[in-house]
């Protein structure tokens, strides 16, 4: 694997494998040396066309701890603003002589291009609307912990299907692994072409998301921009509450052993309430510390160790 | 020890061992190799929600001498300006599995919600005009290596006491270790609630910078912040200086071994002219210097080293 | 050497022996672990007033695969704006103990009077349209590794010479090697004082590029800023283009085994069509990849090694 661009790059076995290795790294964040040797002598540069401060501090946190010498640079208000095309800052960057490039990026297929362009290893970490795959692998990390084998889990999507990054990643992963997805939004922010997304038995959309919410092994709420939310063509923010909120209401209405995602951050009120957020049944938190364990292994498999 | 918070967290013990500590990692500045394998493995995060360039610098700098890895994170324009919410924002950074968490935050106390909701040492670096701990001490480390002990010392700080973060948290250590305070301020940059802040006998106020200024083994001057010097309420720069200022006249004025310190950035001309910043009285730059080593000291105990 | 300002710092000798360690550094390149430990416990502040990616990046690579601690110090927005004079803010800097100080800023002579203040070694990493020093080092490396001893070779360069920072170090650096250097520009954007830029045989100005062109080694295409493009006084983009532009068919009219740089970030269709930036003559991406394996034997040279 040279690549990670977009999570239909792995195969089941590739991914099983990715998540294996991911366990034994997150066992090391409970040791007092939180450090292995492995990528000595290499270097990684998160090259950020937008912010993400948690998504590059993850990232930043997985190279070190492997010990990759590791460079941010923020492509905002650098070369970029005087001018400079992708091609020439992503052969820029890669001339220096890195192993690996982690790319976010405003434009769909942005990571794609640049994979065409260098040497280096590419890892997309989120491409416009488009995919962010360690982001899916951290939550089928998160999710086998909890649930075990995905194997027929139902995997319940809601919210802004239309501007997220993380769904498409999601239905793909989830579907290699064999979970059954449904895809929940309010329709102004239900996508178009969102049949086209698969055309397996395993997938399926709805407005209506209290009619699947009590077969929900997994519930996954995703971020709404809530500049999107006017009152004309969008819901309000109070209707969007209503129809599509993990409210406390909805929380008592799911079965017995299911659990809630939301890759964050959070909207406290609008997609999701306290009580949800905070219950023992939501793995946020566990997201966030299984996201430096996922990539640490995504970065383990892709940039080789000196005894690898 | 677990986080360092207040200056009031510290007993007078605790302190002399900070600062002892403090000037075994000073003298390591002085040899080539200027790094100890103590933090090996442990993880510093510097979650900055104001800019703070030296603060954030010196503890970039204490962390890697003690070959920790450290990850800066600018909470200005991240996830926070997506609305979420102080809370989220920490215990995500926590959730990455990090061992200390150095705060600088304009709202005051943060930095004491944070420490109830992750368990990472929490390192408050200033919180609104309330503390900042690390200053306090690295001036208490400065005074002492200049004029020894600090009990009895006279110890005036003059200016913008409304405002600063630096005042209290000098007040509270200073009184630990036996020192005399005097604040001097003009009436409008006198806090009204002041005489609270400490109801010992080594602890005054006065608006006559004049009248105190013989008596003080070390006068410390605060930054003024210019855009608060309107014709108005407050006086002009020029009456600041007149009647506030550390002008060569007073400099004139001081007792023999008296000493200078200003947490930076100065204004120059303003709260203190060249002829008593640059002038052999002058602490400043040793207080830069202090800095580092103080705040290795502060990681080293809050964080442990494997051998400790 | 203490401190890299000026390309005139340097004699012949200095230049050569510093290119033949960038020699060494840059195999390391094609090692699986790029990383010596030379610099071991030394630490290197990027103190830059400017945005500049690349270089700030290539100072930061160079001090890491040496083992040095690197932290970047933005002087944009931090205490520079609250009015810290650029004295205080170097001194400030130093005191914290760092042994090398990389400066970007955009005054003309500013690295010279922070050397004049600090302890450090300062490295001049461009101050305003004065000197790039060691951009004139990679320049001089990647020509040398292409086409052999720069004496009697003949360097044209071309563009923008009034605000470019990046001819001058190349002019006298070139010199010192015995280069033969001819300075190309519209009249709008030629210094008024350039001839008493040197008064060697070895260099001339023109405004025909056309003419020089057939006999030169080397063609160094300078960045535009489209800003100063404007219809009036300055020559229009499509003017400068045809007069000036590094066009397919000049790049036909090329010398046999003439070779192109460009100091990037390029305005592909301005000051150097896609043709020539891409062509087997462009030396522009080595350009970068020497970057970092210069700045390494610079920062060799001047911070020493435990070893040296």
């Amino acid at each position: 694997m040279k690549h990670l661009l977009s999570a239909a790059d792995l195969d089941k076995d590739q991914v099983l494998e990715l998540l294996a290795t991911a366990e034994q790294m997150h066992e090391l964040q409970d040791r007092e040396v939180k450090k292995l040797p492995t990528l000595r002598g290499r270097t990684l540069v998160n090259l950020f066309f937008e912010d993400s401060t948690r998504t590059r501090s993850s990232f930043e946190l997985a190279g070190k701890w492997l010990s990759a010498d590791v460079v941010n640079v923020s492509a905002k208000g650098s070369s970029v603003s005087k001018g400079e095309s992708l091609r020439d800052t992503a052969q820029t960057v890669a001339a220096m002589g890195i192993d690996g490039l982690v790319i976010r990026h405003p434009a769909s297929g942005a990571p794609h291009q640049v994979a065409q362009w260098v040497d280096a290893s590419v890892v997309n970490a989120g491409d416009g609307t488009h995919e962010h795959p360690t982001q899916a692998l951290l939550d089928a990390y998160t999710m086998r912990r909890q649930i075990g084998d995905l194997a027929g889990a139902h995997v319940v999507i809601v919210g802004d299907l239309t501007h997220s990054r993380v769904v498409r990643s999601n239905l793909i992963l989830l579907q290699t692994l064999g979970a059954r997805v449904t895809l929940v939004a309010p329709p102004t922010l239900m996508p178009s072409g969102v049949q086209s997304w698969s055309d397996t038995d395993g997938f399926a959309t709805t407005y209506d998301f209290d009619e699947v919410l009590p077969t929900a092994d997994v519930v996954m709420m995703l971020r709404v921009q809530k500049e999107r939310m006017s009152g004309g063509f969008f819901p309000t923010p109070r209707e969007y509450t209503v129809g599509y909120g993990l409210t406390r209401d909805r929380l008592q209405r799911m079965a017995k052993d299911a659990v809630i995602c939301h890759p964050g951050p959070m909207n406290r009120g609008l997609e999701i309430t306290a009580d949800a957020a905070d219950s023992a049944r939501s793995l946020i938190l566990g997201q966030v510390s299984s996201g430096v364990a996922v990539r640490m292994s995504v970065l383990y498999h892709l940039l080789g160790g000196a005894n690898v």
